[in-house]
């Protein structure tokens, strides 16, 4: 039903500076966030006067004093890497050197030849396999674990700063699909003495040292090992007073990847007894695995998957996960007993949920928005599964013209598979008329667009658009993540050709329904979703008119070694791959407006990708436009962002309306 | 009166492949030109087969002998600089070294330090002062002077070849505006020995050496020194034999520049006397000096200007030249008794005419065209004024639906000054309809848009514009050339601003004219011309519905510093003129749809222009949208440039119309 036209013009209208981060007023319109911090089994939050605790059977919050334990102060000029409550050590680094200083001892330098190209203690790998740091404390802190990184032989990519009062040249090592990577090495410093060794880990060249782990006692480092081709990955164990390895423990196979993205974790109760993830049997689950390297249990299974392992409740030997069991869509948190198998639901069984777990394990805070839900934070006893709200926001976009937001799901071309969509409609929708309609897109691996939070997690984007009159469509094609092995493999080695038939599978079921315009359909993607905007609009260029493609890929050969070769090979072994893909081949289809953004000091997709794709247009007399943010990488920042979407929804009104 | 859109139906339209430099069809549709050449007294053409001498009384030609001296060969891997007939010498670089090879002797190594920092015999700052090569052989070829460049001291602008497998850098030596220069010497070598002197200049820092000149017995060199601030020039004569100076012979002063673009020419017949350009009198004419650097007669005067010495005939003691006297869209040749003062035009008074005299100035090819002729190459005595045609061009267009070319003039809003224009008007225009209308600007000093040549110098573009049904409209502003000093320098340190005035004058008198749409006006322009496209835009942002800026200059701080100082002085001594100029400042009044579009390689206006103003536009809240031609420069080359302007056109089609 139609709501009166009168009714709505009551209703605000909203700006991109109520809807973009980074607007003036997004903060006003985001759900009320409850930041709550656990300090052992202390809950605690903070404002900008006083810290307070909660008093877990209540809820009530009352003053406490400050819970952080003091930290030693480190000289200025000094990059603060990680810190250890333990032995109260800092890992630092200063002029690319790594640096440990223990309580109030003088700072003791690790490293001598720490440089742009010999990097210390920082994330390698690009961020790969779940890396997101560099150094490792053991569980007591008398050890540190790090990364070093050689990058001297990886190529310069020739980032350009423009706003000097000359230009400047900054040089990035970016190694690209086929070319020369990085070798990567893993150091432990003893604490108390300062004493270095490295792991013995002979020529590293094309490996890949991943998900660190130390054993309880600190005696053992565990890392996965990968191969460059990422087909087979390694359960090493090494001794961390010899560098030495004991033993590989545990190997996995995959003719196209394995992919490990979490460290092990040890049992709180039982030192010889960790949780290992893996995908072998085709979805995300947990395994519990001895130091022997024997798995004793599957501990999940099914065709969902693990999404985290919050923790551990040592009293009652449960693990507390988080899961998409329930629905694909939805996160849910469960407590599940090692012991007996036994699992327990701990939300309500509905929405996208966060799990955050008190040391020892009995609580539970729980963080979750539903379709219609903006945002509730709870604090749930593991135990009883017993909750209690402490903060639920109310809609923030009361009194605004709201669009509607709708989700469902087709099948993909192979008849069975689900893929799943949202809808975002004006808010005065009329099923008799004729709407202009753009499809968002992402497509690419690790990530989803639809699922069961506030407003099936539409953008702010498409609520803007469509207050402009426009349906937005959304569907999450194969290759995304959440949905299996098979789900995300199909696209190996043709990265963007599976997703194109799902994301058409989209547009055939537009195009069924009477009020989408089928004459005016835009496209709109970033980054991989870049990738997938121009693939569309050059191989279906009769269905897409208007597309706005930002950060995109052009061709997987320019894009970085370690994601770039796990989905497409190297281009020397999958040379008809990358040929299939690459959009320079596609530029002479072009025939819609299609408009290219990047960050022009983008280090993720160089701006290479962009500009050879302008070049290659101009030499096939295509005629796309282009824009660029100079000084911003692969995402627009702050207010740019803003700018940003008010640029692409021109450019939509300008030739989509 | 309209001509009959029957008729019109019947006759073919253009396309870019026809009209554009670069087009597939472009050579066709261009008027016919015969190439000939000058050895000594007799003219020759050539074809794939043969050369042909020409009967100068008949213009009949016939097969000849190639008339080329024979020329020593050069190994490979060297760049040829310039060869003498006399020694039979050539002038070479290897590996930035300078060498000389005469006759069939060993090449002699001149430079062992050549280097991307230092230059040797190359054109130097920047081309400007009329510099346009870096070797100059005496008149007997005996000896060979040369500039040496020291540009190590000179900030690298980064420039990035993203067409290698991944990018590179490519740091290219710019010095910008207030920003350290370059510093220059010149050197001599005597060819027969090989040995090498440089002139004694001192302290060369921020000293410009230009319009090198040899006496006639090779003993003394000249060349016309400027100061950094361009405000004083010198006529110096330096002994070839020591390197030292001899004399100033003559001293420029001007308050707001000199810039003196020709070197000294001797007399034939007398080696005490020369021609002296200068535009002291406010009108660039030719002066009768001595070697005492006395002026002895002003030879020409008037307020029109001299833009070509053709050379002279020693048998009448006359020179050739060629001025816009007749008319100031006009070029005509005339010849010019030096010892009595008797002035003989040697063309027929109209159009635009080139000049090309034979040895002993007897004989003149004069190549020209007038509004509605194409070309006509003819062969005129310089004694008798008698004149035969060689070659008459058809109409190259002939068949294809012609726009209409005219010309007028309007004041500028000094009530005083005439401003000319051209009009480019559909083939079926029909003055009781309104038409969206572009003006085309370049606006800038050394150069003009419209003159008395074919079409009155209309650009392909014009007329693919007014096939489309656009009129065009071109006007050239105070501060272009042609016109005198008064009318050049009104624009000095605050460049765009009077340009602009005018541009508005013209843009007033098209708003007077019932045919032109003013809800349809818009600007394209590139260069100096994109400057003004975007001080247009925003400063009159109410004006102009549309725009396309190319290669646009933002800040003239990032310009370089001979041009840039000598119009805007520099940032430090007119902070008040780059501010009130600079398009940062304007970024935010942007209203219209404005493209901006570059070569991502431009090394005469960098990049750093366009990308800077696009990042105050985001900051800005204005929305411009761009594109960039990766490894072109300043102009785009080849078939490039037929896809700019049909995108440049397609962006009007988009929103003008």
């Amino acid at each position: 039903m139609a709501i009166a036209a009168s009714s709505l013009s009551a209703q605000k209208l909203f700006t991109l500076e109520d809807l973009n981060f980074g607007g003036t007023n997004y903060e006003q319109m985001r759900p009320k966030r409850l930041n709550t911090t656990w300090y052992g089994n202390e809950l605690t939050t903070y404002d900008s006067e006083h810290f307070y605790g909660f008093d877990k059977l209540t809820g009530e919050k009352s003053i406490i004093d400050d819970p952080r334990t003091p930290r030693t102060e480190l000289e200025e000029g000094t990059q603060k890497l990680e810190w250890n409550d333990q032995s109260r050590t800092w890992a630092f680094l200063k002029d690319n050197n790594l640096y440990i200083k223990c309580g109030d001892r003088e700072a003791v330098q690790i490293s001598t030849d720490g440089s742009r190209e010999i990097v210390y203690g920082q994330s390698v790998h690009r961020n790969e396999f779940g890396i997101h740091k560099g150094t490792f404390f053991s569980p007591d802190g008398k050890k540190l674990a790090f990364y070093r990184m050689d990058q001297s032989m990886v190529t310069d990519y020739p980032q350009v700063n423009t706003f000097e009062r000359s230009a400047t040249y900054e040089p990035d090592k970016y190694p690209m699909a086929g070319m020369t990577s990085h070798k990567v090495t893993v150091g432990i410093v003893e604490v108390e003495t300062g004493k270095t060794l490295y792991l013995d880990l002979g020529d590293t060249t094309d490996r890949y040292f991943t998900n660190i782990a130390w054993s309880p006692d600190g005696t053992t480092l565990y890392l996965i090992e990968v191969n460059r081709d990422q087909t087979d990955s390694s359960l090493d164990a090494y001794c961390a007073a010899s560098g030495k390895k004991i033993a590989t423990l545990f190997t996995e196979h995959n003719d196209r990847y394995t992919e490990p993205l979490h460290p092990i974790t040890f049992l709180p109760w039982d030192s010889k007894r960790f949780i290992y993830w893996s995908q072998k049997d085709g979805y995300q689950h947990l395994y519990l695995m001895n130091t022997e390297g024997r798995i004793e249990r599957q501990l999940t299974s099914g065709n969902w998957v693990v999404r985290d392992l919050a923790g551990f409740c040592e009293a009652t030997h449960s693990l507390i996960y988080v899961s998409n069991e329930i629905h694909p869509l939805q996160m849910n948190i469960f407590s599940l007993n090692i012991d007996n198998g036994k699992k327990t639901r701990l939300d309500n069984g509905k929405g996208v949920h966060y799990a955050s777990l008190s040391a020892d394990g009995k609580w539970v805070v729980d963080t979750w928005s539903e379709p219609d839900v903006p945002r509730v934070t709870a604090l749930t006893n593991t135990l009883t599964a017993k909750t209690i709200e402490l903060l639920r926001s109310d809609d923030p976009w009361a009194g605004y013209q709201q669009p509607t937001f709708e989700m469902g799901s087709i099948k993909a071309d192979d008849g069975v598979t689900d893929l799943y969509w949202r809808m975002v409609k004006p808010a005065d929708f009329d099923p008799s008329k004729k709407y202009p309609t753009v499809v968002y897109v992402y497509g690419g691996p690790h990530a989803h667009n639809v699922e069961a939070s506030w407003h099936w997690y539409s953008r702010s984007w498409e609520t803007y658009m469509a207050q402009k009159g426009y349906i937005v469509f959304i569907l999450d094609n194969r290759g995304s993540e959440n949905r299996g092995l098979e789900f995300e493999q199909i696209t190996f080695r043709h990265l963007g050709q599976v997703e194109m038939r799902d994301q058409m599978s989209g547009v055939e079921y537009l195009k069924s329904l009477p009020y989408v315009d089928a004459d005016r359909i835009g496209v709109h993607g970033w980054s991989y979703g870049g990738f997938m905007t121009i693939s569309l609009m050059t191989n279906y260029p009769d269905t897409f008119k208007v597309g706005v493609a930002g950060g995109p890929v052009i061709d997987w050969k320019w894009y970085e070694v370690m994601y770039g070769e796990r989905y497409m090979d190297t281009p020397q072994s999958n040379p008809e791959g990358y040929e299939q893909t690459s959009l320079l081949n596609k530029a002479k289809d072009l025939k819609g407006h299609l408009l290219i953004v990047t960050g022009m000091n983008d280090n993720t997709v160089v701006p290479q990708h962009c500009l050879q794709f302008l070049n290659r247009c101009a030499e096939e007399g295509t005629y796309p436009l282009f824009f660029a943010y100079p000084g911003e990488q692969h995402n627009m920042m702050k207010h740019k962002s803003v700018h940003l979407h008010e640029m692409i929804t021109r450019y939509f009104e300008d030739y989509l309306k």
